[in-house]
């Protein structure tokens, strides 16, 4: 039944498409599942017997049930098979829907991408409760002070002020963020070389579209920030992980073998363990790039939030050889509503990028991006950056101690910190036999939101652990609920451990 | 020579994608003329001797020819062939990177689609002089009570306003929009269908995404808007261009054996010869669309410009079967760099396009979104519209007046004026032997900027003239240059009918 219905879908697909057999294959398994012709958590048939069902090689079966299980169709247990994944959008196919329609081309309904690109990734809801990673507290940020900036560029406006900008961002902002960069990260670029976007997505984005072309490789880290993830996907790049240990991105022989276009990278804090990348692993990361012909994208999404020790330099710093863009964003510095980031390209792409830019999205926003330019000019973006440093250095110390019960030698849930003393985010470690998504959701239950390590990972099965935010909770509220926190991962372990083995 | 480097490059894309025969020629042909094999003007061999010497059938060499031509690579003139068009991106590859790169794979340059969005489509420059097509006049907004609007709200700014949202936009201007939309475009739907994006760039991208796989079929009006086209291309979707006439977009026989995934249409006003899609052909589209199972894209973008008659009722309007996603921009009422449009979606797909439209652009703006609202519903949004509708009303008819000795029976030129009273510009045809590039060069030299009409064209080659705009000139540069502009385009003809034949 099941084996039928492949082989009509893998017909059509290959008349149609000239796709190869692998990737048929997975088209068609992806298209029972979401049809529902194979429902959650039901076994499927081994690879030996699904190859032989359908007269393919074994490894071509392998290859596509490889594929959904990097992108979360399905999912192994060790000794019992493989089954169809419990949380894959069936959802948004209607009944009503369902009933008129039959395949991948059908009406009424979302693309294959469109699915893609509508499920949630690691989140199961927009809430945003203490302990919610990612965050950044915005309501220490100086409104009024923001408020007569704006209004004195407003008065100063002239009409080309509300006209779409085709130069990259408005000129001062652009030296603005080149002068911030070159000192605190040490980035050698002149201010011709920056590009205001409106933040790390649209960053990624132009990156992507202007640098791969669909199906072209991307290496991702493993675990990956799923912001990028998506935006990869939705420019029909094929996402490869690659594991990130505690020196940062570890590619091994077999990822060697899979050259990327692109390698998406961030060094100073990797999201979300918290791994700085090690000196000797930048140069390698650059040797590996400039080996593959790659490009490096380096996302510096909170280097600004480093609480102890002196930075190491960005890629882009050590880059010889013009195969880094480097993107930021003013998002955890100023608020996330601002929309406003920076996109460091090579002279050579200078041109391109912003002509494809000006075409694609149609920047503006100058009055606000001249009142950001003299914030920063002004000393304010160093002040609010000193003054949120410290407020985060100490929420995370506090953190810290409310999670010490978890953290002991002999505590009942063996955590671990990992990661540097920087960020808006700390990665709990666990386990690997912990349930961290059964946790996290037990957490949600007291209002409480953290994320399962597990959630963020591609591939891998071995990391597990919660990923805990301080940048939204003030320090009443993590005094409050921490020691909350701290006695229901102990307890969550206490329970796993009461079970019969 | 020429053969050898496309078999080469065929085989080599052969083996690594498996692409059809003709897409592994256009691939090639297009990496030929990318790196300079094939250079500008020069003559192709013909479709029958490249078929013998590549050992192709005639039809997959003809295939490819037609999408190079499609996509502007190449030119056909009558009696003599297949040409290399003469604005290609060559000047992308820089000397330093072509001398160590071969071919598409290579590194330190832009993928091939990245070549083919940093293209130029139509202008050459970012100009922005009298008549240039395409601008509003925002030298009369409102800019001091816009200013106290914004202050308003940002004095009231709670944190949440300062974060990203996730809801589709503040709810209140989504309010807002239902409500203008029901009343002036006859669009049924409820505040929750409406999502605010950036602008119709990122509708148009949020769609191709969501409703369109890569390699989809997309239907565009021809002559095209080049920004949609830009935005389909960046999506991986195959643009089909359909031919426009005086009552909007009129697909053929052969087009509807091309069906499509999306259909793109400008129906109130066709960007940009200005024709407006008649009501039976509205009926037809839309029983088209249903028999395709294919979704409409209404880009609406300057139906608030109407100077005479009444509005026919949008597409989204006549719709019953829920196939319309309708989209609009408050650029051209306000001011450009606002940066805030809406996209008004079918119930069922609310909830995707919200959480991919999270996922991937992370919104914000909330305290420019209650500004807008507020502006909206405090009658502003109509009185604005009311002055500038009058004001572009007379600056039509005072260049339509300049243009008179272009239009007149016995004029060289042989002018006619297309499409209807309303919008920012007019188009200006001229008999199909004119040069209307050259014309707008010509034009260009005396710093007033027009587009040919060709420019916008993918595939046919009938239609010449010139879009003309009146929204960004006053009066003044409109009576001063209106009569030189009149001058330069009869005195174009001429030259041409002196020219022996």
């Amino acid at each position: 039944m099941l084996s039928e219905f492949l082989l009509a879908e893998m017909g059509r697909l290959g008349a149609q498409d000239s796709l190869p057999l692998h990737r048929q294959l997975y088209e068609a398994l992806r298209r029972a599942i979401l049809d529902g012709k194979l429902g959650a958590d039901e076994r499927l048939p081994s690879s030996r017997h699904l190859a032989q069902d359908l007269g393919l090689s074994r490894n071509t079966v392998v290859a596509a049930l490889n594929q959904l299980s990097v992108e979360g169709y399905l999912a192994s247990r060790v000794g019992s098979g493989t089954f169809v994944s419990e949380n894959v959008p069936r959802a948004l196919h209607g009944s009503a829907q369902a009933a008129h329609h039959g395949l991948s081309t059908a009406p009424g309904t979302l693309s294959a991408r469109g699915l893609e690109l509508a499920r949630r990734f690691c989140a199961h809801e927009f809430e945003v409760q203490p302990f919610t990673p990612g965050i950044a507290d915005f309501s220490a940020f100086p409104v009024t002070l923001w408020q007569r900036l704006q209004n004195k560029h407003w008065r100063m406006t002239y009409p080309d002020m509300l006209d779409y900008n085709a130069a990259g961002g408005y000129a001062p902002l652009r030296r603005a963020v080149a002068d911030y960069l070159r000192v605190s990260r040490s980035v050698h670029l002149q201010a011709d070389e920056v590009i205001i976007t409106s933040g790390t997505q649209q960053s990624l984005e132009l990156c992507a579209q202007l640098l791969a072309d669909h199906g072209d490789t991307v290496w991702v880290e493993d675990p990956v920030y799923w912001g990028a993830a998506k935006a990869f996907t939705a420019c029909g790049l094929a996402l490869h992980p690659v594991p990130v240990d505690e020196q940062g991105i570890a590619p091994t022989a077999d990822d060697e073998r899979r050259p990327a276009r692109l390698i998406y990278v961030t060094p100073s804090h990797q999201y979300p363990t918290g791994a700085v990348m090690s000196l000797p692993r930048r140069h390698q990361l650059l040797a590996t790039a400039r080996a593959h012909q790659a490009w490096i994208l380096e996302d510096d999404y909170d280097s600004e939030f480093r609480f102890s020790g002196p930075p190491i330099s960005s890629l882009a710093g050590l880059d010889t050889d013009d195969r880094v863009l480097y993107m930021g964003s003013f998002s955890k510095v100023l608020y996330p509503g601002l929309k406003l980031g920076y996109l460091v390209v090579p002279k050579s792409l200078v041109a391109a990028f912003k002509q494809a830019h000006y075409d694609l999205n149609r920047p503006g926003q100058m009055p606000l991006q001249a009142a950001l330019a003299e914030f920063i000019e002004m000393g304010h973006f160093s002040s609010t950056l000193r003054r949120a440093r410290q407020s985060y250095a100490e929420r995370r110390q506090c953190l810290l101690e409310s999670l010490a019960p978890c953290l002991a030698e002999n505590s009942p849930s063996g955590g671990r910190i990992g990661g540097a003393e920087q960020g808006l985010h700390l990665c709990l470690y666990l386990p690997p036999q912990t349930n961290d998504k059964a946790l996290a959701q037990r957490i949600a239950g007291h209002q409480l939101s953290v994320r399962p390590l597990s959630g963020y990972c591609l591939q891998r099965k071995d990391l597990k652990g919660l990923i805990i935010g301080y940048g939204y909770a003030p320090l009443s509220e993590i005094r409050q609920y921490g020691p909350l926190l701290a006695q229901l991962i102990n307890h969550h372990a206490g329970a796993r451990q009461a079970q019969p083995a």
